[in-house]
């Protein structure tokens, strides 16, 4: 046993009240390393040899380095003390809090009587603590737009000096080409047809730019846009096809003519706003830049949200868009750089307006801090889009790599947060998907394939399901193309049929994922997806080979081909199929 | 090079900010493993060859089978991302957040222009965010006072079943001595005499049992006791002679004489504080017991601190005693089964109330999740109190391992909290340490002598000083003693002694601690504390044998002995010298 990798920490993604009643415990081991992982646990005022538990852990995910155990429990007081056992041959370490021990479970300490001295514990299950993201996130399409680029609905508001609509419209850092939210009331049946479920908005407020990204009003859809009826109205409409909305709350920083920060330029100390940035001293300057921004762009200045005076602005556009317009979720621009604290209020405002807001943290790094319950609800998952472009897209890591990095992120949080989690392949921020595949429209596929029949809610930028392509910002922010010549149909009906396909099977959304093939130096994969009523098996082949697959332990079981309608049928518990270069199959069980 | 025994984990306890400029970044790696570990760092919008920074680390703490390797870096924008660098032998391998890679730093993902994508990150140091625990914890040394049994100061509050207060006095579970408030403030000179600088009272508020553990109204004095101009006097008079004092805050359960619970009882349903606690089922029943509960302790009913009422209430008692009655911290019951989100509200409002104040958890066990900034100040420390006792008193375990134990605890929180820990050896709820050390008064010097010369805030359990003995509850529990000739006056010395040796250097109090020599199979340990103005090298012989200890690396040191005033001059670079069985030295470099 190599007891150097074994890794626990306590009320951590480790060990967390997956709900009300239930505990999710894990436990690191080298991969492949023990016969055997258990926990052993009990009621923490009554821990004896008698009544204790000895639960059986199975490895629940693995990369190329670990497997990972976990145990579900159901401590009937709610509290919890335990300890890992592990077995190997004829060997058995047990690990509490004190660290490794042969043999027997050691419990040492002073001798408090009822208390089980050296074990983990989980003290008490409070209700208040878990966490808890809405459910709709698990059933959701999200379609992202970006306002500006979406759709022209009302001319009179077009900007005198934007430039014209066509399919061949070139974006530049600072052009303006008429979007408004009026477009997007126009052109809901084109969602609905497509079969999204919620639209996310990069921001729509008050702004100087055409990204929006640098907020003058947080109270007030940007003129160029419409006003905040049109909002309501689109909200409305929107809700009325089963359509929701979740908006971009951009509090990390605002613009440059944000009225407090010109107020500051101009008045220094003096200004009444003067402490609502972090500036480094007064009065202040941007060539050297001496307040911080976000990056280095000076048009960015960084709000002080431990400001009181700031955080109750923020928190009432919070507060504001959800209770007063009726948006569903706020997802928060540059997450990680405003403080925690912020974030605690945050969460408590929005809930309070709407218990089943969704609450996403634009966040491209480990974000454990942020998911154990008293902040996000999710994060955009980076990881998970990275993973997908290298293996489907870029071709740079075999299929046991893409698996292991996958895995890695289910570790790192909660269970709930990656039901939760943003599957994006791309946005405004990267180049466009199939930019990024250089044209392959196959590949582009696999990827879309894989997004939308796993765990987490997808998001598709707008456009990319009708083949728009572009590089990074400003590329990937081409007006839409709405000419239906110059829209791939072929692509629209591949989104529309997934996207159909998830929303028929809950197996396909909040079902168990589980590997069945992902080997090193391989370029294809098998997964399944399952719940009490279906059972899927996809196989994806992202290399430019045939593939002959044969996956064991299938019993006696029959599937159909959801590409060509065939049947195929397990034999001496092996399903075998030939699988085209590029291409994937997707079975469902009968 | 075992790369599974490398961990680090971002914002935890593995990467946080010590101030509002220094972040420390800590990674584990098997026990002598690497020739040399660094952290790769630069700021997040601006990580290139030519910007990044490679900065050793150092060991800063082991156990038997880790290495824990830390460094303290000021990022001048207080924004972070960094990767580890190991290096052993010709090997060289980077770590970053998607995994080990041999020879070059990789750098995978989505390209967002200004982002160095796969590295960690440390986002952004908000100060509102910082861990900040009170600066004069760390001077202090608390005492514990139980206060039915420290002194009796006004007969007519002696209760009329009292027995009687002498040096053979027997505590039962029920029984009670007459102990109060105005015992204490008559007792303050003993208290400044003795030297310490904070009382620890268990609970004072109105109570059923003798121990109060059992509040019944947790705004008032109990009358056995006084009542809240005693102790606003007693708080008074104690900062008159520098002297603090901290509260006992029972919030987990009230007592079963707790008027809203005794109308639960009465009225079921129909109470108005049919929701104040953790109900399974009403009308309520003790046996079986339907509701939750302190353990299964049916007169210690678990309150409902997720009601808006029940908060209300107890922070205002928190409030109160902070703010209208002056005490300077609360010690926190039981705090770990007391949800997290109440514990966040409770120290926003101490904090308001005085920023000064010190907020410590009850918690046995890994407390990690209370330590991060938003809720404990610190936690009592048991892990150093069992490793302690295992070496020094109850000879279990080696110098090896008593190292390990306390370097665990070290690396289990941050800094900040270690400096402010509280090191109690035994309490109300334990046997007394010489008890415990079966009468063995070298034994019980030794520990107390590590303890008053150790990081973190050490705790003297009333009557310790002066050799009163007792096991588990209530034995623990006898009233204080007196009579001079049934005084230890040596042991009072030496706590004396130790105390004002404390108190007269920081060195000893906030100074760097390490170890000397910590040997597997030893029994003896030897280490120093430093600060810029002094040094001190203790060496402590906890084995039944002398011992000539020799200590390496001391260039041309001159020391004096504290024991006997001898000098002891290092040779060629070796301080040597001779232990007696039980004994300890303590050198002061001059």
């Amino acid at each position: 046993m190599l007891l150097e990798a074994v890794y626990h920490q306590p009320k951590s993604q480790y060990a967390y009240a997956y709900d009300d009643e239930t505990l999710h415990i894990r436990v690191r081991t080298k991969r492949g390393d023990m016969d055997r992982v258990s926990v052993v646990w009990g009621d923490k005022y009554d821990f004896q040899e008698s009544t204790i538990t000895v639960t059986e852990m199975s490895i629940f995910t693995q990369d190329t380095m670990f497997d990972y155990y976990q145990a579900e429990v159901k401590p009937p007081f709610r509290r919890f003390a335990y300890a890992f056992k592990f077995e190997k041959g004829n060997r058995t370490v047990y690990l509490n809090e004190v660290g490794f021990n042969e043999e027997k479970l050691l419990s040492t300490g002073v001798g408090m009587l009822w208390s089980p001295s050296g074990m983990f514990e989980y003290p008490f299950l409070n209700t208040i603590d878990v966490k808890r993201p809405p459910e709709w996130v698990k059933d959701a399409v999200f379609y992202q737009i970006f306002p500006e680029r979406f759709a022209s609905g009302d001319p009179s508001l077009t900007p005198a000096h934007a430039e014209p609509w066509t399919s061949e419209s070139i974006p530049t850092r600072t052009n303006f080409f008429g979007g408004d939210l009026q477009g997007v009331i126009d052109n809901l049946d084109y969602l609905e047809e497509l079969g999204i479920t919620c639209i996310y908005f990069t921001p729509f407020f008050e702004a100087y730019s055409n990204h929006k990204y640098d907020t003058i009003d947080y109270l007030k859809v940007d003129p160029q846009f419409g006003d905040n009826e049109t909002a309501r109205k689109l909200v409305e409409a929107a809700h009325e096809r089963g359509i929701r909305v979740m908006l971009d709350a951009v509090f990390n920083h605002s613009g440059y003519y944000f009225p407090p920060f010109q107020d500051v330029l101009k008045h220094g100390e003096k200004s009444r706003f003067s402490k609502w940035f972090h500036t480094r001293e007064l009065p202040l300057s941007t060539n050297p830049l001496n307040y911080h921004t976000f990056g280095f762009v000076a048009e960015m200045p960084k709000l002080n949200t431990e400001n009181p005076e700031v955080k109750a602005y923020l928190l009432e556009a919070a507060r504001y868009w959800v209770e007063d317009i009726g948006v569903d979720g706020w997802r928060l621009d540059v997450a990680n750089e405003v403080d925690h604290r912020f974030w605690r209020e945050f969460r408590d405002t929005v809930k309070q307006a709407n218990p089943d807001a969704y609450i996403l943290g634009e966040i491209w790094h480990n974000s454990q801090a942020w998911l154990m319950g008293d902040q996000f609800d999710a994060v955009m998952n980076y990881p998970v889009t990275n993973s997908i472009l290298d293996f489907f897209i870029k071709d740079e890591i075999d299929a046991e790599s893409f698996m292991s990095r996958l895995d890695a992120t289910l570790i790192a949080y909660p269970k709930q947060a990656n039901e939760v989690a943003f599957n994006l392949l791309d946005s405004h921020d990267t180049p466009r998907l199939l930019t990024i595949a250089e044209g392959s429209k196959q590949r582009m596929k696999l990827a879309v394939l894989f997004q939308l029949t796993y765990t987490g809610a997808p998001c598709i930028y707008y456009g990319d399901e009708i083949g728009m392509e572009g590089g990074p910002d400003p590329g990937c922010r081409k007006p839409m193309i709405w000419e239906e010549r110059y829209q791939d149909q072929d692509l629209f009906a591949f989104y529309q049929t997934l996207i159909s396909l998830r929303r028929n099977h809950r197996a396909l959304r909040d079902g168990t994922f589980r590997f069945l093939s992902a080997e090193k130096q391989e370029k294809f994969i098998a997964y399944e997806r399952t719940d009490e009523f279906n059972r899927f098996v996809i196989v994806i082949n992202s290399s430019l080979n045939k593939q002959t697959v044969t996956l064991n332990e299938f019993g006696a079981s029959s599937f159909r081909s959801l590409n060509d309608e065939e049947k195929i049928e397990a034999e001496s518990g092996r399903l075998t199929m030939e699988v085209e270069p590029l291409s994937a199959m997707i079975l469902k069980e009968q």
